[in-house]
C-alpha cells in the first residue's frame, strides 16, 4: 500500500483532468476497475459538471529569471483550477494571488477555486516574507476546457444484490493521508475481497470529491436502494487512533458494526456523530438518499496541523498504519458478512451441550469464552437478535460469537433466518 | 419592571379582596387586561370559591397602648384570611396566635389560613422573645364576606388560535420575588408582544394561586386544548441562576425550548423534573388537563432563606435580574414562534450554495457557523425535524439555525411544512 | 432459618437420590410440600433424566489401613455421581482421581460428574502434598441405578391464577450458602405467605439444579404462561450486599420491583444484567419460555473464594443475613401484591385534600412525605402509571406511595384499574 501511495504522490490531481485518469490507470493494474466519464456541462442534480482542468507548468520568476515558485517542485504551488495566466507584475500586484499559512510558515497550503474563475499560487509564508519587492513574471500554463469528469468503479458481485459501498475521493494532488491513504487501503481491500467468497456485493468508488459522488448518485439513483452499508475511507495512513463518524441515521448496522469492531480492535478510537460537513458522506447522507454510510478515518479532516498542507507527505503516512487500517476493515467486512439472525431449534431450556461434545466436563468456576458465546447464541436466537446484537449484549468479540453460531449450526441447534432488515 | 414591583409592594394581596383588584388595576395601565370575577360559593371542580377577605388594620397593643405589632408597617404581620378579632388577653393567651421563625429571628414569616377559620399575627422571633408578660390588646379589623374571586387576563391574538399560556400568581402580599417579579416580567413581556406580529396567540393570566388557576381552568375547560405551550412565571427577580421545572410530559416542546435557550443563555441554569408540588403548574398539569406547562424561576420556591419572609423585599429583587429574565423569555418566544419543520426542495445531494452566494469561496479549514447551520438545515429538512431538533442535534444556537432557514427559504431550497404536532 | 440450614448441612445431596428426598421431607414439616418424581430415562426436552445416585460410604485407606480420605467426615470428599469402585492402587494411579485446589490448599473442592461416568475424590491440596507414595485402598460404595428424579413444590393459591415463581436448587451437598440459604429463606417466606391473604398465587420450587427445573418446565409447559414474576433464590446467607441479576427481558416488573426495593433497602446492592450462565434462571429464561425470572443473591456464584468449597460452611452463613434476605423478599412481595394502576376520580385540578383531612393546615415550607406521595398518586393516576412507576418517578419508597393510594381510595379520589399488563 505504501508503494502505491509513493507512486501516486507526484501526480497533480484535481476534480477533473489527466491527474485523475493517470491515478485510475494505476489502480487498474491492481483491481478490476471501470472508468466512467461524464461530459462537462452535464447537469447532475443542483450542480453542473465543470470544464476539465489540466496543467503543464506554473512558476513565478524573479527579475533574474529564476523560478522562485515552481510547480515542478510541488503540485501544491498552484491553486487548483487556476485559469491560465502569463504576465509581468510587481510583487504588490502579485501578492493578492499568493496564498500562505502565516501560522505554519514553512508549509505550502492546499487551495482550490473550482467554481469561481481565479488563479493563484501557494508558497511557504517564510518564503513570501523574503521575496524582495520588484517585478516578477508569473506563468500558469493550464487549460480549462470542455472535457470530462472521470471516476473509477470496481464492483465485486456477491451472493446478494445488496451492496456494501466503499468510497474514497481521488481529487487531491500531492497529499498523502488525504487521500492517497484511503485510495491505497480501498484498493487492497478490493483485491482481497475479489479473491474470496462474498455474501454481499461490494462496490468501490474512486471519485473526485463532491462533484464525483454527486455525478455517481445522479447516474445511479435508481439503484442506490441496494446499498445496505457504506463507508467513506480517508486519512487512513497517519499514526493517530481511529475515528468513526456515524451515518446520519446514527444507529445503522454499519454504525453498530464499527462501534463494535473499534471497541475490540485494541487501538484507541473515537466515535463522532454525523454532521453534514466532511467528505462524500455529505452526499450519500443527503435526505433524499439517506444512505447508511459512515466515514472511517484516523486523524479527522481539519483537525491535524498537516491537513491540507505540504506536510501531508510521504513521511506523515506510515506503512504500519495503512496495514492496521486494512486489518480493521477486514474485521468490519467479517461482521457485515456474518451478521444474521438465527432461530433456536431447541428453544425450550438449554440444550445438553455436553452430549454433543460442546461442553467441558467437570463443573468448575471457569467457563471458556466460546462456551459462553454458545450459551448466549442459544439464549438469544429467537429470530430477532442478530449476532452483532448478541455480541454487544454479551460483551464478547463478534468473531467468537460467529464461531459459536457456526458450531451450533453444525450441531443442528440453530438455523439462520433472514439477515437483519 | 422594578418600578412596577416597587409600586405594587405595599399592597396587601390575598387570594381575594381589594388587594388583587388594586394590583390588576395597576397592570391595566400597562397592558390590555380583562378583569374576571367569580362569586363566593361557586363550585370549581373539587373546590369552592371562598368568601372575600379584606383588611383595614391589625395590631397588638401593649399595656401602654403602644402598637407592638402593626399591620400598617408590614402586610406580613397578619395571617392572611384571619377572621376579625378584638380582645384583651395575656401574652400566654396570645402566644398560640403568634407566628415566628426561630431560625431566622429577625424576619417576619408569611402565613395564610385560607380554608380553616383562624386568626394570627406574624412577627420576628427576636421581638417575640422581648415582649414582656402581661396584658395586650389585639385587633384584626378584617372582613370575611361573600364577594368575588378576581383574576386578570390579557389575550394577544396571533395568526393561529393555538395559544401560549403565561401564568403568574397575584395572591401574595408584600413579597417581591414571590411574585411581584413574575407579575412585572409577564406584564412587560405582554407589552412587547402586543406591539409585534405573532404566529401564536398569547394568553397572560394574573391569577390568585391555586383557586385562581382552578377557577380559570373550570371556566375555560372547553378551550384548554388550544394551549400548545405554557409557563408559570415566578421568582424571576433575585440574583440566582435560572431554574426550569419541566412539564409533566417532560419532553414537550416547551421543555425542549427552555432546555435549549437556557443552555445557550450564558447564565447558570438548572433543569428539574416535574413534581406535583409548586405553583399553578400543579393545576395545569393535573391528569385531566395534562397541559405542557413548565415553570420558570430563578431561585426555587422553598429553597432560599428569604422565601416567604419579610426578607423577600425590594432589596432582594434586582432590576438587572428582571431584565435578564425578560430577555430569556424573549428568546423562548423566538423559539416557539420560529420552530417549524421544513422540507428540502433539493433533497438529492447538497445544493450548490456557492452559486447562490451562500458559501464562501476558497476552501479553507474554517467554515462559518451560519454556513454550518445551512448545511444542517438542508440535511435534516425531510419534514420530520423541527428547527429546534436541528439546533439541538447540531449544537448550534436556535437563532442561527432559524437565520439559516430564512436564507434557505429565500433561496428556494426549503419550504415550511406544518409546525411540529 | 439458621437451624434449618444446620439441620440440612450433613445430608449428602445430589441431583437425584436419598439426599434430596430427606431434604424435602424436612421441609415438609414446615410447609405444605408436594414431592414429585420422574423416572430415570424420561426424556425432558433435550435431556434425559439420569439414573439415581446414592452413596453409603467412600474412603481412601493408607497402607496402615487408616482412612486418609473419609466421606463420613465431609460429603464433599466424593465427586458427586462417582460410580462404585473398590481397588488397591499406587498413589500415582490414584492421583488422576484426586481433586484439589492448589490456590486454596486448606479447602476441599466440590466436584460433580453427572453426565460422564467417572469417579473421584476431593481433598485439601495440603493433604495431597503430604500423602506418601505407596499403595492405597480406595472405596466408593455408591449405586447408580434406575430410580427417580425428585423435587418439591408448594403452591399457595391466591385471588389470581397468575403466579409468582420462587425457585431454589436442592442438589448441592454440604454447602451452606449455595444453597441451604436459598432453601431456608424460601421455606420461611412460604410459611409466612401461607398465613396471609394473597392476590397472586405463589409457587415455590425446590428442584435439583438444571435437570430439575428442566423436568418441571417439561411437565408444566402448558401453564408457564401463568408465571407473571419469578425469582431464583440462592446464596442468601453470607454477609455481602445484595446482587440482583435481571431477567432476560431486563425491564420486567420483577426487575423494576427489585431495582426499587434494593435502592430503598438500606443495604449495599448491585444490579447485574442477565447472562445465560448461572442457576436455573438459565432454563426459565430460555427463549421458548422467556419467563420474567431474575435471580436474587448476596455473593455471586463463582465470585467469592468460599464458592464450591468446604469453606461454604456453617460459619460462612449468618442468621442475621438470612433474616435480612427474608425481610427484603417481604418488601418485594409487597410491591408485587400492591402494584397496580389507578384512575383519578378527580382528574381536573387537584382535589382539596384539606377538606378531607388529608392535608396539613397552615402553609409552610415543609410538606410531609405522605402528602407528597398523595399529590404524586393523584397527578399520575390516569390509568397508565402503576404505583411502582409513580414511586420510581417520585423517588419515594413504594410503601409510602401504596399507603397514599390506600388513603386516596378511601377518600374516593382514585379507583383501581387492572393490574399492569
Amino acid at each position: 500500500m505504501y508503494e502505491l501511495v509513493r507512486s501516486l504522490y507526484p501526480i497533480c490531481r484535481s476534480i477533473t483532468g489527466e491527474g485523475v485518469r493517470q491515478t485510475l490507470a494505476q489502480l487498474r493494474e491492481l483491481i478490476p476497475l471501470e472508468v466512467h466519464q461524464v461530459p462537462s456541462g452535464t447537469a447532475v442534480f443542483d450542480w453542473t459538471v465543470p470544464r476539465e482542468w489540466n496543467i503543464r507548468d506554473a512558476w513565478v520568476k524573479n527579475a533574474a529569471g529564476e523560478r522562485v515558485i515552481d510547480f515542478q517542485r510541488h503540485t501544491l504551488h498552484v491553486v487548483s483550477y487556476s485559469v491560465p495566466v502569463r504576465a509581468r507584475m510587481t510583487l504588490t500586484q502579485l501578492r493578492p494571488h499568493l496564498h500562505t499559512l502565516p501560522d505554519q510558515p514553512e508549509l505550502i497550503p492546499y487551495r482550490t477555486s473550482y467554481y469561481q474563475e481565479d488563479w493563484g499560487l501557494c508558497l511557504p509564508h517564510r518564503q513570501l516574507e523574503q521575496l524582495p519587492e520588484g517585478e516578477y513574471e508569473v506563468c500558469i500554463d493550464s487549460t480549462l476546457q470542455d472535457g470530462h469528469l472521470n471516476w473509477g468503479e470496481c464492483l465485486l458481485p456477491g451472493e446478494l444484490e445488496d451492496e456494501v459501498l466503499l468510497s474514497c475521493h481521488v481529487c487531491h494532488p500531492s497529499l498523502c493521508d488525504d487521500n492517497l491513504s484511503g485510495i491505497a487501503v480501498a484498493t487492497f481491500l478490493a483485491r482481497e475481497l475479489a479473491a474470496a467468497p462474498r455474501r454481499y456485493s461490494y462496490r468501490f468508488l474512486f471519485v473526485p470529491g463532491t462533484i464525483g459522488s454527486i455525478a455517481w448518485l445522479h447516474r445511479n439513483q435508481a439503484r442506490t436502494h441496494r446499498i445496505r452499508h457504506g463507508l467513506v475511507l480517508t486519512c487512513l495512513g497517519d499514526s493517530a487512533g481511529f475515528t468513526y463518524k456515524r451515518s446520519r441515521r446514527g444507529e445503522a448496522e454499519i454504525d453498530r458494526a464499527l462501534e463494535h469492531v473499534l471497541a475490540h480492535c485494541g487501538a484507541p478510537s473515537e466515535l463522532v456523530d454525523f454532521s453534514p460537513y466532511g467528505y462524500d458522506e455529505r452526499q450519500y447522507n443527503s435526505p433524499g438518499f439517506d444512505l447508511p454510510v459512515g466515514c472511517l478515518m484516523r486523524s479527522q479532516h481539519g483537525c491535524f496541523p498537516e491537513y491540507h498542507t505540504s506536510a501531508d507527505d510521504l513521511d506523515f503516512v506510515r506503512p504500519e498504519s495503512l496495514a492496521q487500517s486494512l486489518a480493521l476493515l477486514r474485521s468490519v467486512v467479517r461482521v457485515l458478512e456474518d451478521n444474521r439472525c438465527y432461530r433456536s431449534l431447541n428453544p425450550f431450556c438449554e440444550p445438553q451441550l455436553g452430549r454433543r461434545g460442546l461442553y467441558a466436563g467437570l463443573g468448575g468456576t471457569q467457563i471458556r469464552t466460546l462456551q459462553m458465546a454458545m450459551l448466549w447464541v442459544m439464549n438469544q436466537s429467537d429470530g430477532t437478535h442478530s449476532l452483532l446484537d448478541i455480541a454487544q449484549r454479551a460483551g464478547l468479540p463478534f468473531d467468537t460469537v460467529a464461531e459459536a453460531a457456526r458450531l451450533l449450526v453444525r450441531g443442528e441447534l440453530i438455523t439462520a433466518t433472514a439477515p437483519p432488515a
